[in-house]
């Protein structure tokens, strides 16, 4: 037995809608046409939607196009939805129509629905929530609403994790540690400065995506149909980024070309690369952090990760990295998520690009789980983890890399041999040129003084 | 004020665990750890590592490893869940711990519980349900049968769509239309010819997705924890191939080499791979209708596609195709799917491949929503759109490139004159030639023969 | 009878070289172990290194740690290079020792043999030429200066492009057409306002390829060979950055962080992401050309492309829209060389980012060969193009979409039945409405005022 | 001062094409349009054109459409370029034309002048060397057959690399070595069974592409302009297949469809695709390897390999994994080029897809470059690379994880406190229950057999 449905008429005909649906006939439609993924809209972007059919309405009360009954009836509708209500309502998958027809038919539907009965009289989809609107300008507006406002925390959990990895580094940069390039013996470097490099990336990466998102800031709100603002009042355009700015609190604009605007989604793209950027760098982070948690017993083990759960079904008391390995395939859901945006718009063709939603979905997904994947490792690894002084300690004395350091005193040949015979014997540098009577033990304190050779300076040298 | 909780113990410590939930202290852990996504693993994934669950507990009652109550009752346990009970206990995101150990450890939970319950004796997740298993070959094998079981329908909606194109082929055989490269004239063609290419194209394409999928039947199950299968009894392996064949009617076989299954995921990306070159001709499929389907009034009009939505918010009668749009969209969600995937599968480090949840997350929504997006445009666009004979003739009787055919008969160099003389002055090959006093009518009819050049042959010579 | 040789010898022993070669055993041993793909070095990438090493002899030279003869050899053979001279001694694959050990060993020996040959005394490849640097800085520092050399002149011809777009976009300013969104009948535009639109497109991208470039100035020369800067006196590196600054004219700056411009390809990953979207809009731009000049007798045929070469070898007469497409092929390009330096960015272990080398390849081919068919694009399509006025009224004047107009008049439901019965009959909507009585001829000439559609504006309501 | 000259036309008009030049007025044009890359073709390519030039001549001196001695000279042609003779003419850009005509005609040009100077009589490059042929089925033929031609010599690397590890992997089949999985301590393994599974994982890979090869068998030969073979007598795609099965010694096929063959890139894309997915299982064992041979002294140091060049510009004595290194750069090479060739595969337009030339590019390189690169690495690594037994040895006996096999005697509970006591104690389990009386050393012996972990059994039961 289905539910009960009611009858909808739309330009295409006759359409079942569920009795109690505040949406109508068109969303009906699009929930037949694209029962593809059951995933929905972003909240944020449903939100954005909601706000520029807000601000429309409060625009066309303004200019006296919408009368004010309708107009207040729409706002209250928008605010009641922006505030959390009817939320189920919004039931279209995130793939549909080409351009997001069907979410912006959605909106239109329930708000109308909602001011209707509040009003007593109708209040049309079409006629008056969409009023001098468009699917090719709402949706892109909206996407860029969205995507601003999921970057606010995402950003902020990026930030926050970038400070503590700060902190951590100050912390630790008096422990010297052996370096690795190409993972093999390096010159010696002090955690402090490894963890400090890790939270420099990330400061660059997230002011790369606020030059990115300042893009966005650009709204081609009011270009309706082709971009050209037909069938939209001159005033209309300016007067509706006011009321954005207003009801988001972002310094947004008018755009200074609303057909390009519409034609192009580079300024989304842009920040869907840029976040991917910053995702690399946390990708690499949380690379580092299980290369030196490794071990316990048979890697590295120069920190000790908090641990979060146990780590294997069948081996007892195994603790696993599990958080920098969930960063890590978030990361990679993020190159994936930047890959179809990436090929979705290029797909531009003359006045728009249809595949928006498929656009919007990625994007505003790729904010969404990186920010809190570094939320997740700001909190429950990086605040916690410690580092193993003993092993930092083992490892950098052992390493065959200091022989560099007595190159300008016995020469790059015979400090390369030097390193050959410590790889051979097992013996440490300085016990071989203590040992070999290569330098006398006050030269070797000097030569081999692991914490100078973390600064600039040639070792043996005076600063 | 929060749900209420009982309170969990397991080798970490104590954990407030949802007073209700089916689901033990691991569970608990890894959703406090992982709110990352709000995603939950696929339901075909639940049910492959249920499977293996139920598997394993009729393979331990058979060598006696394991007590008939409790096999019986974890037996039982699972047939619940692989009936519908208990969907909602699956609470783990599918951004997790590497290997997937939250899922797997869910599942042991859940069912653990479940036949404790039943038994009135404890039923323990891992020294019980996880017997002999460990996630390292649990989630590996599941990938692999929670992918077959995805392919299934999502193969029988491409099949059908094939089908139906080559149905639709044989109606527009007799349509002769201007053939277009590089959008530009070219020789004439039938559109069932057209049409039966793009059959063509799916049939091979999913004929390489099975060539793919052969090798998700080789399982590294008994593998344990590094592939070599230590914990687990010799006949293990075997016996839980048998069970699993029998479970899924799958033709499973024992992988030859264990470790190599568990060490790579190879064969995951290959099946994410062929995959995606499929879905790249359907989008070659979806693009060709909307190019074909462009107008009606500014296009090319030749196809016209069932309407299934009002095309726009603000232009009053626009149809626009918005099933291949949304076909396109999924198309480049399954690019981006595959992109995520072959980072992933490329992270396999040593013994195991950690980024294990990203790809199965990735491989089976890939599956899904192109399987789901193929029976739509099938059932929505391909059965109904109709061919606009009209609009077919008119083009290709105006095609310059129809001058090709004359090219035996006036040589290649007059034909280009003729080819530009039609361009710029608006008038078919045909008038021109017979104007112009080139051809006589019965010439013109042979050379110029439409039907003719839809087939190998050299126009004016006899087959 | 292979070339002759000479025995060289290097820290791993003997190795054969050729005898005329200006390099020694480590090139020659690079030579050998990859023979991978035949290409070698962007001249650019070897320009920058080239220009390192004549940098710290020179500040070598101040600093008094290089003798003023060596270092004034070091510096003379560097010119040369730089003047062109020698270019076919860099020998070393693009695919090479991980961190490009090998191209910096190429460059130390071929400046070390000239400078010896020149001073007729020893000059020492690692001891003079490669003092006080190490691949791990020199490469990283290397790819950023090479960078901002590629995009010198890729830039200008993008900026030269939208300059040319900007200028058609004014001459095209009157023409009127039919917009077009899904492909489907959309409401007029002016071929001035997409072209313009394009241009647009353009800048952003541009101006977002140059923010991402100006962190590339912050260089890590001076790191050495873990960032921390061990084996430089302390004031190398401010100086480094003074030299190289002279040599390049780049406003370059010192790195506040070496370790983490050592750690991180974030900055060089960022630009290749930004050069990718600006491809993203310049292959819209080129799909919208071949789109408008798809035809010219079976395609819509607004524009008309100068022809560049014959198009077709069998079909007399043809032309194609090459350059258009070769744009396409280079942006598809340009997308494959960022996944390329995506994935490699994200390797980054502990110190270092070992996959330098093909970073540095993939960022610089991306950018030169964009760059230049940017330049083409200019040059021999979008200059030269013309607009076919013709056509572009013919389906303007036929669009369906024109009853949107009328929608504030006559209803939107009157509105759609009139675009309903304008596709079926094929008469224009302007017809349609004065033979059915609808509109008198004065009220049709203000409503369907082409022109007065493409700016905003409610039609039939005053400005 | 340029270059002489001499004057040509074309249906475009004059041209100036360098007097020595055999090639003709449409590669000149191509020149001077395509100033783009640089680089050329990959010589497969233009054998597999030229041999299309050759077999063709043979079908029509066969048929009589061609007489005898043009065919016969243009046989000679085709002969003397096969054989060495003239590369140096093949002089168009790799990005050109789409489809690829330029290539095509290149080859048309040059063939027909040679056999015109053989002949002392006109051959023309369309109406003798093109004859019954268009780029549109010459291009997409010539890339399976130089595919195909490029697969032979790569897969035979792949083949043998993967025979040197079986090889390696017997001789090391008796090293019992620590697991890790999570890159944290997990059971023991056989370095033997890890180099096994490395050489099955490559051997999957390479019949993967076997299968994806054979679709490329199928030849669309004969469609000329759209598919239907219009311009082409009956009997010559199939006289085409024989003939150029003789030329190629490929087991060819007449395609069934020659329409869809001309649409689809899906064969070339697919068998991109299965390349790469080989390509990441060899990335991943290029990972291992180095993290197998980090250190020496600051790393894992179990495997040691061959030094084949000096690792460090400034730490005398660093040697590093620079060959593995250069293959985890040929693998994001290759997942680059395989971005490319999906984006571009996606990108057909009814009739045919233009963007063939940088599909054929992008294949073509990819299948080189990692075919050298498995090359490299199997001759300058896998053969000489060294087990180091006692770190091996040392590894496994410090294990945390050797706790597990105690599990079923001591239980799962107190099997994971002895693992803590173990990595804070830092003593090995076997001393731990030794010294605290858990078990007697014969247990010890029998439960802690390494060997015995390593097989399927559950340790201290009878097997």
């Amino acid at each position: 037995m289905s539910a009960p449905t009611r009858r909808e008429r739309d330009p295409l005909g006759i359409v079942e809608v569920p009795a109690d649906a505040l949406y109508g006939a068109q969303t009906a439609r699009a929930v037949a046409n694209f029962p593809i993924s059951g995933l929905r809209p972003d909240p944020a972007f449903i939100d954005a939607v909601v706000r520029i059919k807000r601000a429309a309405a409060s625009v066309h009360r303004g200019t006296g196009r919408l009368d004010a009954a309708r107009a207040d009836a729409i706002i209250a509708a928008a605010d009641a939805v922006l505030g959390g209500a009817h939320r189920d309502q919004f039931v279209v998958d995130v793939f549909q129509a080409g351009a997001g027809t069907s979410l912006n038919m959605n909106v239109n539907e329930v708000l109308a629905t909602l001011a209707t009965r509040a009003l007593g009289d109708a209040v049309h989809p079409n006629d008056h929530v969409n009023m001098a609107q468009s699917t090719n300008d709402v949706i892109p507006t909206a996407i860029r609403l969205a995507t601003l406002d999921r970057l606010r925390p995402a950003l902020a959990a990026v930030d926050a994790l970038a400070a503590t990895l700060r902190q951590r580094a100050v912390e630790f940069d008096g422990l010297v540690k052996a370096g690795r390039t190409h993972l093999q013996d390096a010159m010696p470097i002090r955690l402090g400065q490894e963890v400090a490099g890790w939270a420099g990336s990330l400061e660059r990466g997230a002011r790369r995506v606020r030059e990115a998102a300042d893009y966005l800031l650009d709204l081609g709100i009011g270009g309706t149909a082709v971009g050209t603002g037909v069938n939209a009042e001159p005033v209309y355009a300016e007067r509706m980024v006011v009321e954005l700015t207003r009801l988001t609190d972002f310094p947004l604009r008018e755009g200074a070309d609303r057909v390009q605007l519409m034609q192009s989604m580079g300024d989304v793209a842009a920040v869907s690369a840029a976040w991917r950027v910053l995702a690399l760098d946390l990708g690499k982070i949380a690379s580092d952090l299980r290369l030196l948690a490794s071990g316990p017993r048979t890697g590295l083990d120069e920190l000790r990760l908090p641990a979060v759960q146990p780590g294997s079904s069948i081996m007892p008391g195994k603790v696993n990295p599990s958080i920098p390995e969930m960063v890590n395939q978030v990361v990679f859901q993020v190159v994936g998520h930047d890959a179809t945006v990436s090929a979705a718009a290029e797909q531009g063709q003359l006045e728009l690009n249809v595949m928006m939603p498929v656009i919007g979905h990625n994007v505003l997904s790729a904010i969404r789980i990186l920010g809190n994947a570094a939320a997740v490792l700001d909190e429950r690894t990086v605040r916690g983890m410690q580092a193993n002084s003993t092993m930092l300690s083992y490892w950098v004395e052992r390493s065959a890399a200091l022989a560099t350091a007595l190159a300008p005193r016995i020469g790059y040949a015979e400090a390369a041999a030097l390193t050959k015979r410590s790889v051979e014997s097992g013996e440490s540098i300085r016990t071989l040129v203590l040992r070999e009577g290569l330098l006398t033990p006050e030269e070797a304190d000097r030569l081999l003084d692991l914490a100078r050779m973390t600064e600039p300076g040639v070792p043996g040298q005076d600063a």
